[in-house]
């Protein structure tokens, strides 16, 4: 299982463009900048239970995306097979062996 | 360009489950199983009006998803890229080409 923050930062990235400005903001300060939620509200004026709540808030909503659209999961199972693949080629393996880890590949979508 | 029904097919495919359960049926019975609006609206007992909002509503809705998450154009380029890849093992492409081939796919990501 990965730690909170790594899979925060995942999910924002996949979903970023689905949040408000402000709930982007405050996540990118807080996820990727590591500021800290007094930073944050100082910075917006706003009280520190604001920022705190906005973010709970923000975070819930990404998991409900990735429940609803599976992007980040998806991708780590596109990665292991893309992986796989090259290892595949490197080692020469043969042809159906390797149009078949393609056709994998293709399922996922 | 597709035809906007079989745009509008795919995008539902890749949005269905951020769309209200009502936006889904009045979808899935206009786009997948070809019913009129004055179909949807007996079957709904609400006028062929509402129904042609709505649909209207949820079509701006997918292309707004899309517009965001391009989910539709980037399955459109993955399957572009594995169709080479499919081409280049069968035809016996050395090992760095199809590595290369590979890396492309992997930076759609």
């Amino acid at each position: 299982m990965l730690d909170k923050t790594t899979r925060m930062n995942y999910l924002y990235d996949f979903y970023q463009s689905l949040l408000t400005p402000k709930q982007s903001s405050y996540m990118s300060l807080y996820y990727l900048e590591d500021y800290s939620l007094g930073e944050i509200a100082e910075e917006y004026d706003v009280s520190r239970q604001a920022v705190y709540d906005n973010i709970k808030r923000t975070e819930a909503m990404l998991e409900e995306y990735e429940e609803k659209l599976l992007l980040f999961e998806k991708f780590q199972e596109r990665s292991k097979l893309i992986s796989n693949i090259k290892e595949m080629i490197t080692s020469g393996d043969p042809e159906d062996r390797l149009l078949q880890a393609v056709a994998e590949l293709e399922k996922l979508d």
